[in-house]
């Protein structure tokens, strides 16, 4: 282990069709596991409604609070997208024309078509920077530590991967997943056992109904692959012990 | 519209497994539905990891800013499931075994299979009152407006009709959904006119994918099925008007 610095991220989800339970999100396990692949951990997420002053102030609670901020939704071009306006207060800085987005985006329609609507979207706080979007044309943007980024998963996905060398990660974290044939309550003792006798990393216990059967996996996290090892060995030995079929290992 | 008070509730999902990434979150859309179906609004949803001092802090925060707070996960037999005890400490009570839970656990296992981990989960916060599970025995609980429930998605939908009695709800909250073969940035200024005209209804304007082609969905939401009517119409207006088809209405 080296001693490179841990980094956490907060995300906040802006949408009131989260919140109607009308769309599932997707966005948290996209943002999460990309965070994750480059040693940045997410200790929070939220989901808040389309209403400026409550955005404003999730953001400007959780930008102290975090290494990174990540939003999701309300940078398109219709009226419920006030995103970047209330970045741009969080912040204290102009909402103005972004120069380079303006451009990108009168680029990306055709000759005539770069209506109001869409140029709503080169909006963005004072010397806001672009996150560049393969999939749609319309940039995200970032201002200090927190990267604005739309609401539609595949196009927020698009855009992760251009992102990796604007921040400074940490160590990736490894996990290792165990796929019982148990019960959480046939094993909770043994694994309670594990779990102190490895106090740094971290035992996750989650059951599943699969193809008519339950089961548990037993989700092992650590930035030290030597520790998972370590973890996962006795956790194989109470699993033998107790005859355990083992569902799938990965 | 009567002059019932509005109600509202927060939403807290406690599992590290969700902010890793690992696991989508389908709780916090299952249980605004139900919500919305009586008549309470959710502002918030918030996951946070399965870490003592951050639930208690968060259900304290919420528990006052809310009518209600539901609570997904952390109330099984093992090591990671630290939400009953986290809840009794929130509330200064003390955390001890629940008699009813307990006997219901005891007569839900088959004689000598009621082991210490299943034991576990009759603990619960002093006064806690239970939360019928018609899908896996082990009761959910709740404490004034504090309400906590398991994270497994299909158990927590069973035993969410069951508790609409527990609640005190308000006027459901209606909803209507024209989705329509065009793109946001076509109809973002027709929209933003109807907002404004109809400013006790919330309309939301999605973007999506569906068979390779795109289009939008606008969702109108109200407790008022008129208003909802008189905004519907003025969006049929504008939609004939710019010959735009509409895929389908609900």
């Amino acid at each position: 282990m080296t001693n490179k610095k841990d980094l956490f991220a907060g995300i906040i989800i802006i949408g009131n069709e989260i919140l109607s339970g009308r769309t599932k999100d997707l966005n948290t396990s996209t943002i999460s596991k990309w965070l994750n692949s480059i040693g940045v951990k997410v200790k929070e997420a939220r989901v808040i409604p389309d209403d400026e002053k409550i955005i404003i102030e999730t953001i400007n609670e959780l930008r102290k609070k975090f290494d990174y901020i990540f939003t999701s939704g309300g940078i398109g071009p219709t009226h419920d997208d006030i995103t970047s306006e209330s970045v741009s207060k969080s912040f204290g800085l102009k909402y103005e024309i972004q120069k380079e987005a303006f451009k990108i985006l009168e680029k990306y329609y055709s000759p005539g078509e770069f209506n109001e609507g869409r140029q709503r979207m080169s909006w963005m706080p004072s010397n806001a920077k672009l996150i560049f979007n393969p999939a749609s044309g319309a940039p995200g943007f970032y201002v200090e530590n927190v990267f604005c980024l739309p609401g539609v998963p595949s196009i927020l996905e698009s855009m992760l991967p251009g992102l990796t060398n604007n921040l400074v990660g940490g160590e990736p974290i490894l996990s290792h997943t165990i796929s019982l044939r148990t019960l959480e309550s046939e094993i909770a003792k043994s694994l309670k056992n594990v779990q102190e006798k490895n106090k740094n990393v971290e035992i996750g216990s989650y059951p599943f109904f699969r193809q008519g059967k339950v089961g548990v996996s037993l989700v092992i996290r650590s930035k030290d692959k030597s520790q998972i090892d370590t973890c996962s060995e006795q956790i194989l030995n109470f699993v033998k012990e107790k005859s355990i079929e083992i569902v799938e290992r990965d």
